[in-house]
């Protein structure tokens, strides 16, 4: 079976390609992967192939490389490319063209191809708004308070609706926050949340613009991955009319994560973190739920971390023996 | 005050727009309004002003009418236009051209207009899927299982972060199903709620593509139209964060309707009704919801009818005094 992956050159985009390569979806064993991204996909392999391009960018839809990139044994789609939530804050347009309307094209095309692919769409926590009783019960309906986040919330309708009117077979993921992401900082506005590990395990200061008591909704990039290829590996009627589901995390304050860290790698390295509040941070962050409920996700076999400290193990572990270098 | 309203010619745009005419907005008398649809405003009156054409095609956009309409008087924009949920669904394009593109186009003009105007969107309660309990919370989500529903939702989302961000100040309101429409049946697959009552009435016969034992939420044309106007006439701020509303309707199943048609004109006028199940609008009408949580509507002054019967009445009584012939 071939998988197409967009951002297939990102952190979680790479990490899922190699996951995908390694196993089998829906019983039928990954032969190859086309990357479609702004740059080509980190991942050293024979099997995969990279389109680089910009999704949103009329000239690339209008290429026709996305039509050609689904061939007769095209088997899934997975939609990862976004632009995250500060920048589709600062940048209302570039948000609006790539987390809808990109998703629109992709659609379309999987909708036009001779096959109905599995389209697998990474949605976002982000979809909630404030205020929620928490864990947030499954029924309750996305009041974003971002643009990131309404945008998503859209793109979680168009799969819903592309896969009931049988166009598509689609799956929808709403993410945690992820924690901890290596390399960088992004413009997430949650990218202080692996920040706050990262840099002070390297020796490095962090700051933090959030309270040391809000409650994040957390998933480690491990347990994440595991999930997309578990979501698109399950037969699509098992997932029922509706198609979205929110993965498993972990609730964790702030305050908690240092505490985890403290014991990790001692009183030093959390002396490294410095609270400096951003308001526009806060906003959009402090808006989201510290938790979702996932008792029908664990009981479809999708899976959590057991804890903040071993989430931090597992970055440990990974950044040992991790070959992608972004 | 200058207003803007689009499907002006329609049933529910021109009573809007009479109604406007007869009153204020946020304490503005309305001076004058612009219609704009596919057909002229049938409103006779000096103060209206019918642009005619297809606010989704692409010429129309371009023609630059829509930004000439908003004009430096213009205090509010009420969306109507759509297409409606039978013909959304036959023809997935044109829903999503008509309902999806045509509001994001609409909400741009208005957010490149100098002053912030005031933009009322109807939406539906086909924005809701099936299995709620009833009536549905508020905090409850769209989960729609109509292209038609899902296009709504995504207009939800849009008028939401425009307002969130400034771009309008927007108000969204879910209508129910509108009993009685005057005039012939439409391609909204709830047409049939407005035929089992006008055509008996008129002594011609109906046919009921659902079961009689389905509960339908039900608003009259001029409790639709009032709570238009209330909605357009509130602060903005008094909404709250969240700008979407479920507005008041009655909860009246169509065996209850047709004990109301034959309180008013007996079994001769109930006779006229015959049950021929249709699958494909009993799959779009079944999954609406029967009723809605309305506490907070209600709270802030929007208004029910008393009860079916009332319904038939306000009807008769339009029919008698209507000069709008649509």
């Amino acid at each position: 079976m071939h998988v197409i992956v967009t951002g297939g050159a990102g952190f979680l985009g790479a990490r899922l390609i190699q996951q995908l390569l390694s196993g089998k979806v829906g019983g039928q064993a990954v032969t190859r992967v086309t990357s479609i991204d702004l740059a080509p996909c980190p991942v050293t392999d024979d099997r995969v192939e990279s389109l680089t391009g910009d999704i949103a960018d009329p000239d690339f839809i209008e290429s026709g490389l996305i039509q050609q990139a689904l061939a007769d044994d095209t088997g899934a789609v997975c939609h990862l490319a976004a632009v995250v939530s500060s920048q589709a804050e600062a940048d209302f347009e570039l948000g609006m063209r790539v987390n809808l309307d990109a998703t629109r094209t992709l659609l379309e095309a999987c909708r036009h191809h001779s096959a109905r692919p599995r389209f697998l769409f990474a949605s976002s926590l982000a979809v909630f708004g404030p205020g929620l009783s928490q864990p947030v019960p499954e029924a309750v309906g996305p009041q974003p308070r971002s643009s990131y986040g309404a945008q998503k919330a859209m793109g979680e309708l168009l799969v819903n609706d592309y896969s009931r009117r049988g166009f598509v077979d689609g799956r929808v993921c709403r993410l945690p926050t992820i924690v901890v992401r290596p390399g960088k900082p992004n413009q997430a506005a949650s990218s202080f949340a692996s920040s706050i590990i990262r840099e002070p395990l390297a020796g490095v200061e962090a700051v933090c613009p959030v309270d040391a008591g809000l409650p994040l909704w957390l998933s480690s990039p491990r347990a994440v991955v595991a999930n997309l290829v578990h979501a698109l590996s399950l037969d699509g009627e098992t997932l029922g009319d509706w198609r979205t589901l929110n993965l498993p995390g972990l609730t964790v304050t702030v305050e908690e994560m240092l505490d985890a860290l403290e014991r990790q790698a001692g009183t030093s390295a959390r002396d490294l973190v410095r609270f400096e509040p951003d308001a526009a941070i806060d906003a959009i962050v402090a808006s989201w739920p510290g938790g979702l409920a996932v008792e029908r996700p664990l009981s479809l076999g999708f899976q959590a971390d057991s804890d903040f400290d071993a989430i931090i193990h597992a970055y440990l572990d990974d950044e040992r023996g991790d070959e992608l270098d972004n």
